[in-house]
């Protein structure tokens, strides 16, 4: 939904309190008030869906789903938020196959005519900095940040911030294991960037020499307050982490194939032994999926082992939430 | 659905007052009363659903959108206007893709098998008569044509009297810019023909030299009563227009890509200065979408131009008049 | 749904007369007695979709359709069932291509990823042993075999037996004629194994001599008290049989197109001649659909004919039934 103060000063509305009609582009829209006020949101809504609780939250409302890129799960995570709230989806994926794109129509009038018939837009895209153009384009809906390029996936840090409170009681006073792709993942960046909302949090990084935080990177999250600390091997971890955080190597960085195989080769798995050696018994292990060689299955039984049980309910509760407040019904 | 005198005719029945059941393949099934009797429905759903109501008017109704060729916006209008009156749909894109037509089904045979399923089909087709096709094969629901090649359309034009109707409160006595590719417009010819159902109305004609009306076409429309006036320039556009309705060149018209080029480049478009130039103050600019290269993006923001707010919302309320009246709902 | 039961023992739980929360992966798991429990759940759900009745049975919940391989049809009849049933689904077809499959992710966790999302999942999958696979991978909801590969087809064999019984009164005490691919066919082993579970059933099989059933398959519908019997041309097809059931050469499953051709050129047609020779006026004609060169559209009006008519409309009643008893609602 585009806003005078929007289009003039070219930067996104804080949410301020208000999420009702707003755009949601961005993790940095979020204050620690606004993170505070949606996770009981969620909470609520959790219990609303574990509970089978027929909702008519959304009843009479539409919301476009336009998947520019292939995604199933944050596809259907947010299908199907919006119908167990009673709402209802267009859902178009590839639109570029399927669609005017194809015949030429630019970004934004494709954007215009799906606001002509939903309440709100959900926006997955390759590249960086289409939801803000998006938002910018449509006159009348909010847009949500489903994923663009490897710019912003706010949903997706959010739920990882919820699967924090909701274990530990608090999103301060946490020290976590980050590893993987500490270099290229746009979710470690945005969880650290949601971490660093809070005060006193301390995250280590793990991950395989070519593929560590830029320097600009960790001058800045430094400055945001957040304490990192770089090791160089899983015997680093210290035993008093309360969540490990597993990223996958992402095969579509590489340019070379011989070089991804190479540092996945020397890349770290979970294993049952790396959990009895080095985590804690009330910790969390949790990873964004696909994992892709990052966790052995051998380690799905464990109950610290959340990726694939609550960490990705989180997702369809948060997504829940978060349309529910923009469509002001929450 | 098949009904008897159609079987045995090899006609299209008339509405007659009598949408229920009907099937919807042509322009020509509609007298000037039908019009006159669907503007008002399209104008209770309107207000319906600009007040985000909740309907339930097709409620327990399942609707078969079958496109075997790409269209997100018709698809996307229709897949809303059904969810909006509180049906459901089945929604199939590509069947040829990911169907028993691939295993050599015919036609007819998938069109009975997606009716035993839903209450109504709506089908999009690239070949000029499956529509009617589909309608014979159909036993019990009623079929939709939303679109059959260059054949016809008739909820794009229904929507666009409603958009003129709205306006200025009447069909007859109009006058119309119709522009861009005049020779192959399925888009403008079947509004002619829909202007030609009521009186006085007069369309200048603006097309480059090769895509002229046919004299054929020009005669037809004449005798149905509609006065035509060609003209070479955008210096004979008279002001007194009530509508200009631009019209892209559809490449995919062209075997030959130069010539296609050709004719883009000499092709008008519709910028603030020719809107200053030529278009009186309550006139409005209607494109049925999308704009390739028609429309200058400078013009959005004039109160005049239509395209992208209420004639791709009327759309939106045309297919739900007309679907809840055909379901009998209305 | 993984139950200890079956984890240990590696079968699959028999229905037992509690169809609530079981996955539904073979005919197999059926006895006599939960056949005979189904069939008026079916007749029950056809009556309140024949009265278009609006249904709130799966009010809340969700059901995801995963369609690893086309099949408009089966897909089709599974989304209505539901939407039917005032449920609602998400719909993912190819994820192959629109998921994170594409970037590695297994099968196991794709399924664990939906039913996060889901009360229940519909498989359809090209490998046998598809469905028995994703019934272990989910852990809280149960899966539908909606076909995995030549392997198994549930629904299809029971919307088959339902359809005799509506006509017929009964399941026992029938004689059939079952012909095409009589070797490979899983349809017509499937509803071989159906027949058997009830007494005095009799099947004449008719096909290609190259597709004649397997000695094996012979000996074993034989011992399950099937009365088979194989025929070598139309002359000699009984006039008492009750039904007759035609199933396509399937392409798909010869490797030289020139014995496809070969065979199909020799293979039987049910024409309006044949039938007035051979079938008595009670019989009905069934075919699993799509026909492709084994029934004469000629013979659609012939009231005997129920394939587009009433068998594949109890695919619907047949999956609502199916669904709302899995899910704990009739």
């Amino acid at each position: 939904m585009s806003q005078v103060a929007f289009r003039t000063r070219d930067e996104l509305p804080m949410i301020c309190g208000d999420f009702c009609g707003k755009d949601i582009v961005s993790l940095d829209q979020f204050a620690v008030q606004d993170i505070e006020y949606l996770l009981p949101v969620i909470q609520q809504m959790k219990k609303m869906a574990v509970n089978h609780e027929p909702s008519h939250v959304l009843a009479g409302h539409l919301v476009s789903l336009l998947f520019f890129e292939p995604s199933s799960r944050t596809f259907s995570s947010f299908s199907a938020a919006i119908k167990r709230l009673g709402g209802q989806t267009i859902e178009i994926q590839n639109p570029e196959i399927v669609s005017s794109v194809s015949k030429g129509e630019t970004f934004e009038d494709t954007i215009r005519v799906f606001e002509a018939y939903s309440s709100a837009i959900v926006l997955r895209h390759p590249v960086p900095g289409a939801a803000l153009k998006a938002a910018r384009a449509a006159e009348y809906v909010p847009v949500v940040n489903a994923g663009d390029g490897n710019n912003e996936h706010p949903t997706q840090t959010l739920l990882d911030l919820y699967t924090l409170y909701e274990t530990f009681g608090r999103l301060d006073h946490l020290t976590g294991l980050l590893a993987g792709d500490v270099f290229n993942s746009r979710t470690l960046h945005s969880l650290m960037r949601g971490l660093s909302l809070f005060r006193y949090n301390t995250v280590y990084l793990l991950s395989p020499q070519q593929l560590r935080l830029s320097r600009a990177d960790l001058a800045h999250f430094a400055e945001r307050g957040l304490r990192i600390i770089e090791i160089d091997s899983e015997k680093d971890i210290p035993r008093e982490c309360h969540f490990w955080y597993w990223t996958r190597i992402q095969k579509e960085r590489f340019s070379s194939l011989e070089t991804y195989e190479e540092i996945v080769a020397k890349n770290f798995t979970v294993t049952p032994a790396l959990l009895d050696a080095y985590a804690s018994k009330d910790m969390i292990l949790m990873d964004p999926l696909p994992r892709v060689g990052t966790i052995d299955p051998a380690v799905d039984d464990d109950e610290r082992a959340v990726y694939l049980r609550s960490q990705v309910r989180n997702g369809l509760y948060t997504r829940m939430a978060l349309l529910a407040l923009i469509l002001g019904k929450a």
